[in-house]
């Protein structure tokens, strides 16, 4: 029997399939609910506050919960990779991530690219994509917004080399752009007993380190069902047979997943930082694998009040994540390299509520 | 101390326990979630467009997301279990399952069976019995029916062999018996670029044949969780200890999760055919272990338009899975056998919609 | 680079921390959803009518189906350990456990404990100390209420001792003090064949003993994950690179989902004990691991009408479970000492309908 005569399967885009200015939808479009939320505490470890009790969202200026700014952002990432990164050789990086809207159990979150930047590699054998990304909700309001790029393989060599485009991105967002997903909060109510922390974000100053302390070890079965959660398709995380032959040995886990761990560990120290406002850019300097212990560390970069708010700051936090390797005393960089347990460093900013 | 003066444990039925016409009632009824849901998704990979997105769902017809047809076939499923199949020797298949109604979350399943077979075997140690098993919502209507037969020990050799009964099954189930779980879809709103496929019902024909490309595999874990999830409690799911002295030395995974990943998997390459609208008979060929590396592809056998809708089409497919072992060559059989490393032939009806 | 300047993160009390009569507010309050019921329900095999569906809960008299009583106790139970138990060499054990309101979906939970008892240890290194925690919903009512005590290192051995306090703890629960968190049941609406068991209160005598017959394996990913959901952070659960060195070289499965692995197993032969109404004691007698097999038996130590209530009397239960051995002789003590596979010995009430 002949096989299909028009192929239905998605095979990804090569890099001469990208056009500078394209707009591409993905599938699929996803509800968010309640049992998400659960679903991503038990895998994480997320716990702070306000998306953990409605009574203390309440309490604070939210509706209800958000949910977890990082599961919004893996369904929405997820929903992009069987269209961007499906051939890509290599996953550079991702910068300008803001969190515009909260999220709420009940929002369903589609995502949208466009194709910002396009170079080829001299080998002429891939080229490197850039795309904002974005994830909209129900009512097409923007909710995150990111752009990554990707080293993307050419199907053929030989294609000509598009117009070279490499976009300009800030090394951090600005704070007039951080706050817009979080309500006013009421200083007063943010109960120190309830959050896990008395420290308000004139308690922290720049050059301030602290370790998270505790450690996690990830099970395949925890990456994967978290990674299917955000409809997280790339192959790499979910196929023994074909992983065992590679470079590795082993399935990846999803850089993500590490962010999300680091962010749980960080409750440890952070208690009150609940709510990424931006993602300035984040490093996987190294894969980790299951079986491996995730540490965490945290410096803090920079504070910054909001232009026009007297209820929250901005932290802007610099967590370093390691595996089978404690954090006490804050491996970074040995010299110019990373010291050799590092797997993630992230730029972010988070929100504290200021002092009454 | 004496034990227990009545044995208030169930023992499960044996063959001479069963009578034709019988009617069972199972316990216990189960309150769908949106919670179930996520799960369900989050453990199989499951992600057609109306299950995912209440948006989506809405938008072609629905009153809102329904739960996915496999998950309500495994709670319906998991129910009978305890009462059909505890002391079965084999489970030796599934035929005429049809779904009748969309289920959603909030709505609560009950399971009923009724005993439509029995022939003892010439060893007159086991026979074979048939049911018929409904799965009913809160309003007592049926969601889900179907028929399967097992092998099951007599508890004493020398019990009178019953009245032999053979129920007639059909092949397949008929075309006017589909679509009456699918609302009319609004064809123009079944967004291509959303659901993951511009393939409507007219781009299938008899004799295509799809490789879904990807493989997952499958930990202890996941597939534990996944059949408490459908509160399945044959033992051979769970029980290491005891397993571990048994013909495969493992825990055998559930069938039922088998079909869910093939069924997961074939989104790639069959986005559009968003409801199960019948099963029409399956073979599990083979054990899956964990460990094993899922891998699927599928023929369209028939396609057939719907008697008086011009809205969906229905796509008769044979889904193959295989473990540790690629599809792009269609593995099926190999003279009048399965190819060694075929673990599933699944054979159902999958609704798709028309062209405009 | 200087370290932080101020500790942020949780050092754990030492028993020099705790005061008598003190009062501690526990982070984090959280809202228990469907989505929490869901994953309880896959992660440990919970099956309870009531507990599974809202048309059944509804029939007897519940406005709806009730959160399962151990996920709400591992809940406040979870929140406790960051401030109880960090530091703790041994948790001893609990008692005067009262199941005092139901706990439905959309709950929000917080935890409260008071120091009740102090003890310095002769050897002046380590003391006991017992609280007693209160789980509150968002009405500020309780809804469990249980008295615990654990060994706690000191932070400086020649700290003074504190005056010693003992509390007097009762035996076992008052009937008196069960059925609170129960509403009125009617009983002709418990259907027996939806409950999965016809052996209604009165079926039960003192005495009596009913092996469970099922095991079930657990994998690190169940108990991390169950763990996680009930935000319960003792380092001992999930961090092998720290455990891999320690005692057992393996992380240790939270004593609580022993018990709930218990319960669940306890359906086939206690399916109407729909209810827990109190804890009386519980010992975890030896440490379990992923990869060991839970079996469990129960003996029925009393039975006991309640005062003023027709519809449900109380069966006082000791549970054990063992790993790795089946429970078909109700291995319990030999001679002093426990059998060596006895991981639990849990003494508890649990409400079963009375017959018509």
């Amino acid at each position: 029997m002949p096989a299909s005569p028009q192929p239905k399967t998605a095979a990804g885009r090569f890099f001469e399939d990208f056009k500078f200015g394209q707009t591409i939808r993905h599938p699929t479009p996803r509800t968010l609910t309640s049992g998400d939320a659960s679903l991503y505490s038990a895998l994480t470890g997320a716990r702070f506050a306000p998306q953990s009790a409605e009574t203390f969202a309440r309490a604070i200026g939210y509706p209800t919960s958000p949910i977890d700014d990082m599961l919004a952002f893996h369904v929405v990432f997820g929903k992009t990779v069987a269209d961007i990164s499906l051939n890509a050789v290599a996953n550079l990086g991702y910068a300008d991530c803001r969190f515009l809207k909260p999220v709420f159990a009940g929002d369903t979150l589609s995502a949208v690219s466009e194709v910002i930047g396009l170079k080829e590699n001299s080998n002429r054998e891939s080229g490197i994509v850039h795309v904002r990304s974005r994830g909209l909700n129900q009512r097409g309001e923007t909710v995150v917004d990111y752009v990554r790029w990707v080293m993307v393989r050419k199907r053929d060599p030989s294609a000509p080399a598009p117009e070279t485009h490499v976009p300009k991105l800030p090394q951090a967002v600005g704070v007039a752009d951080l706050g817009s997903a979080c309500p006013r909060i009421d200083r007063a109510a943010f109960d120190a007993e309830l959050s896990g922390s008395h420290d308000r974000f004139e308690d922290f100053s720049a050059g301030e380190r602290i370790d998270h302390v505790d450690g996690v070890t990830v099970e395949e079965a925890e990456h994967q069902t978290a990674t299917r959660l955000y409809q997280n398709t790339a192959k790499v995380h979910f196929n023994q047979f074909s992983e065992g032959a590679g470079r590795f040995g082993r399935r990846l886990i999803y850089g993500g997943h590490v962010i999300s761990l680091a962010r749980a560990l960080s409750f440890n120290g952070l208690a009150n930082a609940f709510h990424i406002a931006a993602i300035n850019g984040g490093r996987h300097v190294a894969p980790l694998f299951a079986g491996d212990t995730v540490f965490a560390w945290s410096e803090i970069i920079e504070t910054a009040p909001l232009p026009g708010r007297d209820d929250v700051g901005a932290l802007r936090l610099r967590t370093i994540a390691t595996k089978n390797r404690p954090c006490a005393d804050f491996p970074g960089y040995e010299g110019d390299a990373y010291e050799p347990h590092v797997v993630l460093e992230l730029d972010y900013w988070a929100l504290a509520p200021r002092r009454l």
